[in-house]
C-alpha cells in the first residue's frame, strides 16, 4: 500500500503510479477540491470521465459541516459523496489559519471561532488526524501552520519548529494503516528556512511530501526558487505534492521541477465566474462578443460542454445566470487540467516534455515567455 | 407529421402516440421546464436518460435574452440547447400577462416592459409566431390571453373572444409546416364559457390543443369540473396539453379525465428549495432529521441521485448551498414524473387505470383522499 514507482523521466520532470487502497494514480496529477465533500456542480459519474483520479476533501468544512462523526457513520468520504476513489483531506491548517482575528495559535494548537455560528472549536494536530481518520481519505496532510507572506525569518523560523513538533503529534496520533499521512515541508520563499524544513520533514519519512506556504501572495521570482530547492532535497521515491497551485502554467513549470500532485479551487472558481480555460488564457464568457460565437470554448477539448455546446450557448447561461453555466464551464476548466497532465505524462514518457512545455509555453504566452517559467524549465533539464 | 395515435384507452384517460419532426413521444407525459432554453441545472444527456421526452422553452425568457434572430442563426434551439428530441415553445402570453402593472393589453398584442432592461416592446399573434419560428420548437403555441382569477364573466368573454381573434391571426402569420400550433382553450372555471371558448377553439382544427387558464389560483373544486368539460369538448384525436400544472396528484386525476401533456416549473423549482417528491408526497431536505438518513430519497427511484446519494447527503448540500443539491434533487423530481407517467401509461394499456390511480392515491393521501381526486377518477370512468 502507498507504493510510489516511478515509470518514466524527462529532464527532472517523471511519471509516476502511486497505489492507494482506493486505486491507482498517475502521476503528475491535479485533483480537483470537494471543499464540503462535493466538487461544486459536479457529479462523481463526470469526475471520472473528465479523468480525475483524487478529490480533495476540507476538513475544516466538513468538521463544521456535516461533522466528521456523521461523515464516518455514513461510510466515510468515499461512500458519503458517492465517489470510491482515492480522496485526499487536507489538515483544516490552511483554513483556519485564514480566519485572521477570529483564530489564535499556540503551542497546542488552533483556537478559532466557526464562520458558520461562531462556536469555539480547537484543533490541534491530534484532533486534525482524528477527524481525517473519520473522514476516511486514502491520503491526509499533517497539521501544520502555513505562514502569511511576508512573514519575518523569526516567525519563519519559529512557525517551521512547531509545524515540526506538530508532525511528530500528528504521527503519534494517527492509527489507521489504511491512510497515507504527508509531512508537509514550509518555509515562505526563504531558501535556508526551506532548505532547513525540508530536511528536517523528510526525516520523518512519510510515504509522501507536500511542498507548504507558496502561492500564497509571493511573487513567481520568489516561489519558484523554493520549488526548485524542495524536489531536490525532498525524496526521489516519494510523490511531491505541491499544494494550492492550479493555474495550467504553474502546472507546467512545477511538474518541470519534479512535482508530482497538485490541488486548487482555481479551474471551477474561475469557471463559476464564467472564464474558460483554453491554452491562449481563459476565455472570459461574459463578455458580449461570445453571444454569437458558434465554436465550442476549445476545438481540441473532449468534454461534455466542448462536444454538445457554443459559447454562445454558455455566454448566454453565463448571462442568464442559469446554473448549467457554472457546471458546464466547472467541467471543462478541470477537464482542461486533466487533459494538461495527460499530454505531460505522455510527453515524459516519451523523453519529450521540454518541447511539450515550450509548446506550451507559445501559446499561452507567445513571445512573451516570463522569465520564472524559462528559468523552471531551464533547472528542470528541459531548456538550453 | 403530427399525426397522433391513441394506442389504448382505460376509461377516459388513455395513451397515443405523437409524432413530431424530431421523434415520437409517448403520451401521456409530463414535459420539463427550460425557460431560458436549459433545464435548471441538468443537461440533456440527463434528461434523456430520465426518459424527458419534450422540452419546453419560454417565448418571453428567450425573446429578451438571448433574442429569438440569434437562436435561429445558431442552429435553433434543438441545436442551439443541445438536445435534439422535441421542444414546445410557449406563446409569451403567460408571462406577459403576469407582468401586472407592466403590461397593457390592447385588441393588437401586448405592449410591456422587459424585467431586465425596462425595454418597451410590443407582443402581437403575428410576433409570438414570429419569435416562435425563430426559436424553432416542433410545437408552438397561440399567443392568448391567460386571464387572472377571479375575473367578471365580462372581462372572461371578452378575453376569449380575443383570443379566438388572436388564434385566427397566429394561423395566418404561421409560416413553418414543420411546426405544429397548438390552439389554448380559455374560460376560467365559468363553464358555460368553458365550454363556448373550446367548441370555438375546436373549430380551427389546429394539430392539438390546449387547456388553459387554470391553476392560476382557483380552488381544485372549481378547476376539476373545469379540465372534465374541456377533455369531453376537444376532439378525441388530438392530444390534449393541460398548461401549467405539475404536482403528481394532478397529474394522476387529469389523466383519469384523458388529459395526455403537461408542463410545470414545481419539480424543478421545488427541488432548488430542498424538496423531494415521493409517493407519500414529498420530503423537505432541510429538515435535520435528514442529516443521519442512510437511505435514499426514494428507494424505487432508478435515478442518479436515488442510486448514488443518501438522504443525509442530498440534506447536507442542501445545507451547504452545495450547487449538487439543487441538480440532483431536481433530476430526482423530473425522473419522479416521469416514472409516474410510465406508470400511467402502462397502467392504461393493461386496462387498470382505476387500480393504479386509486394505488397513487393510498400512498399519496393515506384515508384522506380529497373530493375532487375521487370526483375526476369517478368521471373518467376509474371508481365506481
Amino acid at each position: 500500500m502507498f507504493e510510489f514507482a516511478i515509470t518514466a523521466q524527462s529532464g527532472r520532470a517523471r511519471t509516476g503510479l502511486f497505489h492507494t487502497p482506493h486505486g491507482v494514480v498517475q502521476t503528475p496529477l491535479f485533483m480537483p477540491v470537494g471543499t464540503q465533500g462535493s466538487v461544486k456542480g459536479l457529479s462523481p459519474r463526470e469526475l471520472r470521465e473528465i479523468g480525475s483520479q483524487i478529490i480533495l476533501g476540507n476538513t475544516y468544512h466538513l468538521l463544521l459541516r456535516p461533522g466528521p462523526e456523521r461523515v464516518r457513520a455514513l461510510g466515510g468520504l468515499h461512500k458519503f459523496a458517492a465517489y470510491d476513489g482515492p480522496w485526499l483531506t487536507d489538515s483544516g491548517g490552511f483554513q483556519v489559519m485564514s480566519l485572521g482575528d477570529l483564530r489564535k495559535i499556540s503551542e497546542q494548537g488552533v483556537t478559532f471561532r466557526s464562520h458558520l455560528n461562531g462556536d469555539l472549536i480547537e484543533l490541534t494536530p491530534e484532533y486534525s488526524i482524528q477527524v481525517q481518520e473519520a473522514l476516511g481519505a486514502d491520503i491526509i496532510m499533517a497539521f501544520d501552520e502555513c505562514p502569511p507572506y511576508p512573514a519575518t525569518t523569526e516567525y519563519l523560523k519559529a512557525s517551521i519548529e512547531r509545524t515540526l513538533r506538530w508532525l511528530e503529534r500528528c504521527l503519534k496520533a494517527k492509527t489507521r494503516p489504511d491512510q497515507a499521512l504527508f509531512a508537509i515541508a514550509q518555509g515562505g520563499v526563504d531558501l535556508k528556512l526551506r532548505r532547513f524544513s525540508a530536511e528536517a520533514t523528510v526525516a520523518f519519512d512519510t510515504p509522501g511530501f507536500a511542498i507548504g506556504g507558496l502561492a500564497v501572495g509571493e511573487p513567481k521570482e520568489g516561489m519558484y526558487p523554493a520549488v526548485e530547492l524542495s524536489t531536490r532535497l525532498l525524496p526521489e521515491h516519494k510523490p511531491r505534492y505541491l499544494m494550492g497551485l492550479g493555474h495550467p502554467e504553474d502546472l507546467v513549470a512545477a511538474v518541470a521541477l519534479g512535482v508530482d500532485m497538485f490541488d486548487c479551487v482555481y479551474p471551477t472558481r474561475t469557471g463559476r465566474f464564467g472564464y474558460a480555460l483554453v491554452p491562449e488564457g481563459r476565455l472570459n464568457l461574459k463578455l458580449s462578443r461570445y453571444l454569437d460565437d458558434p465554436r465550442p470554448i476549445d476545438p481540441a477539448c473532449d468534454c461534455y460542454a466542448c462536444t454538445h455546446y457554443s459559447r454562445a450557448y454558455l455566454a448566454h447561461l453565463v448571462r442568464a445566470e442559469e446554473m448549467l453555466a457554472p457546471r458546464m464551464i466547472s467541467l471543462h476548466n478541470l477537464r482542461y487540467l486533466h487533459r494538461l497532465m495527460e499530454g505531460a505524462r505522455t510527453a515524459i514518457q516519451t523523453g519529450n516534455y521540454g518541447e511539450f512545455a515550450q509548446d506550451f509555453a507559445g501559446r499561452r504566452f507567445g513571445r512573451q515567455i516570463p522569465g520564472w517559467f524559462t528559468r523552471a524549465l531551464q533547472e528542470g533539464g528541459h531548456w538550453n
